[in-house]
């Protein structure tokens, strides 16, 4: 899965190469991606606070995409609104964790799409550095056919 | 000051080159941003979130440099906390408008900073389509020593 959405995102929305996005973990209920900071540096030597929020996008949008592929389910995926703290500046490189709530925050988002062709979710992102949240992102995604 | 907004924002944060950005109008009171959707698109052809949350921070954050620049004073200007609200898709080039409420508002958080070495200013960007807002995003910029 990692590598399909590696590929999805590099192909799909071609930003993604000029941040240098990489999924570098994967598991059913959270993923974790990665950016350069070279690539996505500001003048004051830290990450850029448009590319931060792009790698949360990504993630959130990542870890639903890859939920539909493992079960088969077709849909498109957009982020309708989020929220963004920007706690301390990103000095090293990019690394953010996405994951459900829990197996049943899952499910239910999963099944109310199959009965409704339409579901929303919301999902949390963060950046850690030296194991400190540098930036919490909160997304709402929908799905629909 | 429309050129040195250009310079600064290429030089000093290198991603706006990938995504295109360009200023194309700046008054004292307002600045209209502008990137193509070709450098930002995705697979349903439409502009990324990230992108357009991208042009959104950046438009807010260029007003302010203009408004130290015009009045000598120096200042790190960072981004806090945002949130931005999709009500659209973008299937046109991306222009964004951010403006200060009125004269009042930017003189007094110009003040502050010049008393205090600190100042928090909120300032709404809006991506128009068709005469009808697309995005709207509501950032929270800090400017300090």
């Amino acid at each position: 899965m990692k590598n399909i959405l590696q590929s999805v995102l590099n192909k799909e929305i071609p930003l993604t190469n000029a941040i240098g996005l990489e999924i570098i973990n994967y598991s059913h209920n959270e993923i974790t991606v990665f950016a350069p900071l070279e690539k996505n540096i500001n003048h004051k030597c830290t990450a850029f606070g448009g590319s931060l929020y792009s790698v949360c996008v990504l993630a959130g949008w990542s870890l639903i995409y890859a939920l539909l592929k493992e079960n088969n389910v077709n849909g498109h995926i957009v982020i309708q609104e989020s929220n963004i703290k920007y706690l301390k500046p990103v000095d090293q490189n990019i690394k953010a964790q996405c994951s459900f709530n829990d197996n049943a925050h899952k499910m239910r988002f999963l099944k109310t799409y199959q009965r409704k062709n339409k579901a929303r979710i919301q999902l949390t992102t963060k950046i850690l550095q030296n194991d400190n949240d540098a930036v919490i992102f909160t997304g709402s995604y929908v799905v629909h056919q």
